[in-house]
C-alpha cells in the first residue's frame, strides 16, 4: 500500500499517517519524493487491506491511497514518480547522459589496471569496473587478488579521475571494499543472496545490482527492494543476460528486460553485453541494441591482452575495439535523444 | 564439405568435379555464387571425409576444400561468400536499405486491410503482411478467412502497390496461396514442418521463415537448409522471440541471434518485434533495438482498431504509433549505416 | 460451456439443446460420454455467456452447465469424468495394465525390424514402434525408406502380433501409412502443425500425440483439441521432454507433466524416456520415475546394434537392456496399483 | 588431476607425492579413501599437464595418474570410488536405506514444530526439517524466528529423537545456527553464494546443498567443490527443481538429474518434491518418481495446518498426507532394492 500526501501536508500530518501505520501493525516507510511525500506501507499484517485504505483515505494531508498489486512497492515508479538518478561522485546515472563503465573482469596487475583505465577513460568511459574479490564457478579457479586489487584500482582511479565499481561478496568484506570502492557490485550469482543485500543496503554506497542469470524481472526488483528497504536508495539495476535452451551464446541478452524495466521502476537500468553475449564479437552490436532500447548505460569488459586474460578473456574487448564500440554509440545515442 | 572452384575454372572442371562427387555416393549442389562456383557436397555417406578431401583437392580447377564443422551447409556464409540479397517484386531484402514489413495479424475484412494498407504504406512499410490461413491454438478460435482473406490482400495490392506476405500452413493450401502472394510466410509453429518446408522449396516464390519459438540458431539454420537444398536460394530468417522461463513478456527477444546469425548465413534476417515482446507498448524499443543489432528489416503488426482485432490486438499497434515507430526507424538506421 | 444432460435425458431435450447451441452462434459438440451426454459448446461468438449459461440452464433435461476456464473443452476432464482407454487393436491404453511400446528409432531393413520385433514382444512390448518416415533436423540426413519401411512394419506385425505405430508428417502420405498403421504417431515437431493435426482427426485411426519440446502443458492439450474436434476421440498424449538450460541430457524430463496431465484430462499420458532422455544409460530410471508418477505407458527405442543405427543410436537400447527394463517395470508397476 | 596410490603404498612414499605436487605450484588433496589413498591435484598453473603426469606417474607407489576432464574433482565419483555416505547423528545418508526429511518450511511455534515432529517421526521420516532464518523474495515478507526458532526444533529433537536441518543464509549466523543444527542446509538461491560455502566447509558439519533453481548440473557440483575443499566431505546434494518455460507447476523436477547426478559423484542425492512441483497434489507421486529413479532420499514439507502456514502452505503437506506418501514409499522403495 502507498499513502501518497497532498503537496502541502504538514509535517504533523504525515507524523500522524507515520503514527497511524505503526498502529496498524505495519511499517512505514518513508520515500523522499521530490514533489510530494509518499509513505510505503511495509510488512504482512493480517488485516483487511480495503478496510485499511478507507482508515488512511480519511486522514489529514491524505491525497490517495493505492494497493499495490506487485510485491516491489520501494522500487515501483509509483512510490518515486518523475526523475530519478544515482551520484557516484561526479558521475550521474539515469539522467540524459549514457554512462558507460568500462574495466577489466579481475584486476591482474598495476600494469593491466593503470593501461586499461587510461585507455577506457580516453574513449569515453566514466566509471572503471575491475573485480578484486571473483565469484568463480570453481574453487580451484584465480580468486582474485583481494585488498591488493582494490589498491591497484584506488591507483588508477587517482591518475584517471574515474570513480571504481567493484564486487562484494562476503559480507566480512563490506568495510574493507567500502573504503575503496566508489560504487559497490552485487554480481548475479549473489543477487539472491538477501544477507548480503541487506548489509549493502545499510551502507551509503550506491549499489550496482546484476540480474541473475535465472531470475524474473519482478524477482530482480525485489533483490533491489532488499537493499531499498534498508535505506539506501541508490540502486542501479543491470541486466546480463538470462539463461535459455539456446547455446549459440553463453547467455541470452533479455533486451525486452529493458523497456520493462523501465517502465516498472525509477531505478536506472543499465546493459552488460559481455557477460550477456559472451564473446567479444558480438559487444558491440547487443552494446547498440542496449542503448536504442532504452538504456541508461552500459557496462563492458575490456582487457589490453585478452588471450592471457585470467577469466572472461573470450568476451573482453581490446581498447581499440572498445574505441570503436564507443563511437557506435556516440551515433545511436542522439537517435534515441541521450546523449554521451 | 565444400569445394571451392579457382576464379577462372572451366565448365568441363566443373563438371568434373560434380561427377566424381556424384561416384563417391554424394550429391552435389551447384551454389550459385556471384563471383565464383562453388559445390556443396550433399548427403551422409560412410566414406572417409578426409581422404574425400584430398581426392577432391586434387582435381583441375579446384582452389580449395573445406570440410563444415556446422551441420548446415548451404545457408552457411561459407557457402556464398559475398553479399545476397532476396527479391520481393521490386523490393530487395538484405541490402543497406531496411526493409519494413506491417499489416494485420489476420485479415478481417477488406477495409480493415485496405486502411492498415494505406496507412503502413504512408509511414514508409514497403512489404504488407496479412494471415488468410492462421495457426492458433485453439481449434474453436478464428481460423482465418482463407482464399476470400487472399482475395482482399490482392486488392490491397492493387491499390497501394505493396508486395504481399501471407502465410501457408498446409501443403494443400500452396497453389491457391502462391497465386496471390509475393512471399510465403513459415509461421514459427511449422518450422520443423518438414515436409511443408521441402513442398516451399519447390516453388519459386520467397519465403519468410519464422523462427520456431522454442527452436536453437542452429536448428532455425537446418530448417532453412531444408527449403534451399529444394532449390529455392530466396530465403529471408526471422527472429520472433523464444520461450523462457520469464513471463512478464510474452516471449524474450533473441536479441543476440542477430549478430549471430549475420555471422553464420549470407541469408537475410529480420526482426518481428510483435510477437517478440507481445505487448506494443515495448515494440518501437525492440525494433530499434533490432535495427542496432544488425537486423535487415522488421515484419510489425499493425490494425486500424488494436481493440477490436480477431488475434493479437495486445501486440499490434494502431497505425500513429507505427508511424512514430518508423520515424525512430528513420533515426536510427543511418547511426548503424542503414537507409530506409 | 459444457453443458451436461440429466441421467435419464431423452432424445429430444439432447436434440433441443444442440439447436439452441446453433441458433446461438455457437458449434455444439456432442460428447459420447458413458454415463450421461454432454454437449460442449464450441466457437468463439461475441455473446455474454453468463446469460447463455442461463438461458440453457432452464432447458429441459439439462442437469448443469458450468463455464470452463481452461481454453481445452474436448480434452478437458470434465468433459469426459470417468475411465477413458484408446484401443489399439487388442491393446487398450489408459487402463489399470501398463502399456510399453518398444521398436527402432528408423526402420533400416526387414530383419532388423524382426529381429526387433522379435525380442521387445519377448520381453513384454505390446506394440510395435518403428519410423518409416523419418523428421530430421538436417535434409541431408536420412530420411526413411517411405512405404518399404511400412511393410517391413507390416511383416513384422504378421509375424509377432504386434500393433504398429509408425509417424505421419505430411498430409499426402496419410493414406498410405494408414493403410499399415494401426496407430498413427504426430512428432514432437508436428505438435502445432494444426492441418497434420485436423488431417489425422478426419481418420478413424487411433493418435499417439508427441509434446513439443519446446510446448507448455495447455498447448498439448489445445493440440490435442484439434484432433478431438475433428471428431477422433482417440488420442494419447506423450511426454518426451522439453528443452530447457541444462545441457547434461538431451532434453528435460518434465516429470511433473505426468500428474498434472492425468488431473486436466481423461487422455492416457505415457512416457517416452528414450528421447527424454538422449542416452541409453538413464532410459531406465527415468522408465521407472515414469511409472511410480503415474504414467499409463512407455515408448521406448530399442535396436539390435545401436552402435549402427542409422538414428538415435546413442538413446537406443540393446534387446537384453530393454529385457532388464521390463523387468524393472514388473517390479515398480505392482507398487503403484498397475499390473504390466 | 587425481593420483591415486597402490592398496599398500607406504606413508613416505605418500608424502613424497605430496611433496611433488605442492613443488610443481599445485596444491595437493589428500581424499580420505577407504581402500586406497587418492590425492586430487588442485589449482591452476601454467604447466604442461601431460608433462606433470609423466612426472607423478615415474614415482614410487603411485598406482595411476588421471587428467580430469571436468572440472570438478573432489565431488568426482573418480575421486571416491566406492560406496560414501553422510552421517547425521545416527542417520546414514547414502546407503541402502531411504532417508526422508520432514518438517514445516518455516518454524512458527513450538507447538506447530513438535506436532509435526511427532506426526512425521509416526509415519517414518528420520530427520526433522524447519526454517528459522527463512531467504524470502520480498523483504516485506516473514524473515523467520531466527535463535528462538532454533531453540524451538531443540526442544523438538529433545522429544522426538529427530536430528534437525536446518538452513543458514549469513556467514555471521553460522556460529549460531551450528549450536542448535545437526546438518546446515544451504539453499537454492544461495548455491553460488561461494563466501558462505567456503565458510560452511570450514565447519564439521555435514550440509545439504539445494541445487540453485538456474544452475547446471555442472554448477551445482562445483558448488559441492567448494566445501569439499575446504575439507568438509560431508555433503547431500539436493535436487528441488529448475526454472523453465512451463508454468503449469512451479518448478520443473529435473528428474534426469537423479541418475546423472549419481553417476557422476559419489555424494548422496535426495530429492524435494515439495519445491519441485509447487502443489501439495503432485508432491506423492514425484516423491515415488524420485524414488524409483534412484534418489537417495526425499525432503519434504509438512505442516499441521497448510491453508495458515506462514510460507509454502500451498505445496506443504498434511500430517495425513504424508503418511500416505511413506506408505507410498515403503511400496516402491523394495522394488528398486532399497528400504525405508
Amino acid at each position: 500500500m502507498i499513502i501518497s500526501m497532498k503537496l502541502g501536508a504538514t509535517q504533523v500530518e504525515l507524523d500522524d499517517v507515520m503514527k497511524a501505520v505503526e498502529t496498524s501493525g505495519f511499517r512505514p516507510f518513508l520515500n523522499p519524493g521530490v514533489e510530494r511525500q509518499v509513505v510505503a506501507v511495509l510488512g504482512e499484517v493480517d488485516i483487511d487491506k480495503v478496510e485499511l485504505m478507507d482508515q488512511f483515505s480519511n486522514m489529514a494531508g491524505v491525497e490517495r491511497v493505492q494497493l499495490i498489486s506487485e510485491p516491489f512497492k520501494l522500487s515501483s515508479r509509483q512510490a518515486h514518480p518523475g526523475p530519478f538518478s544515482v551520484s557516484v561522485g561526479e558521475v550521474s546515472i539515469g539522467g540524459t547522459r549514457i554512462v558507460v563503465i568500462a574495466g577489466p573482469c579481475s584486476v591482474e596487475s598495476e600494469s593491466q589496471v593503470l593501461e586499461t583505465a587510461r585507455a577506457v577513460k580516453a574513449s569515453g568511459a566514466r566509471l572503471l569496473r575491475g573485480g578484486a574479490f571473483k565469484p568463480r564457478s570453481s574453487p580451484h579457479s584465480f580468486q582474485g587478488l583481494g585488498e591488493k586489487g582494490l589498491k591497484m584500482l584506488a591507483t588508477a582511479r587517482a591518475e584517471t579521475g574515474l570513480p571504481i565499481v567493484t564486487e562484494v561478496m562476503d559480507p566480512h568484506d563490506l568495510d574493507v571494499v567500502c573504503r575503496y570502492a566508489d560504487m559497490l557490485q552485487i554480481g548475479a550469482r549473489n543477487m539472491q543472496n538477501f544477507s548480503l543485500l541487506r548489509w549493502t543496503g545499510q551502507t551509503r554506497h550506491p549499489v550496482l545490482l546484476k540480474r541473475g542469470p535465472g531470475s524474473r524481472i519482478r524477482d530482480f526488483l525485489m533483490a533491489a527492494e532488499y537493499i531499498l528497504a534498508e535505506g539506501n536508495p541508490n540502486v542501479v539495476l543491470c541486466e546480463r543476460g538470462i539463461i535459455s535452451f539456446e547455446d549459440a551464446s553463453r547467455y541470452t541478452t533479455d533486451i525486452n528486460a529493458i523497456p520493462i524495466l523501465k517502465g516498472l521502476t525509477h531505478l536506472p537500468v543499465i546493459l552488460d553485453p559481455s557477460h550477456a553475449t559472451g564473446n567479444w564479437a558480438w559487444v558491440k552490436p547487443i552494446a547498440l541494441a542496449g542503448i536504442a532500447a532504452g538504456a541508461d548505460g552500459l557496462i563492458v569488459e575490456v582487457h589490453p591482452d585478452p588471450q592471457h586474460a585470467r577469466s572472461d578473456g573470450k568476451q573482453s574487448l581490446k581498447p581499440s575495439k572498445f574505441a570503436d564500440l564507443m563511437a557506435g554509440v556516440a551515433r545511436v545515442a542522439p537517435a534515441v535523444d541521450r546523449s554521451i
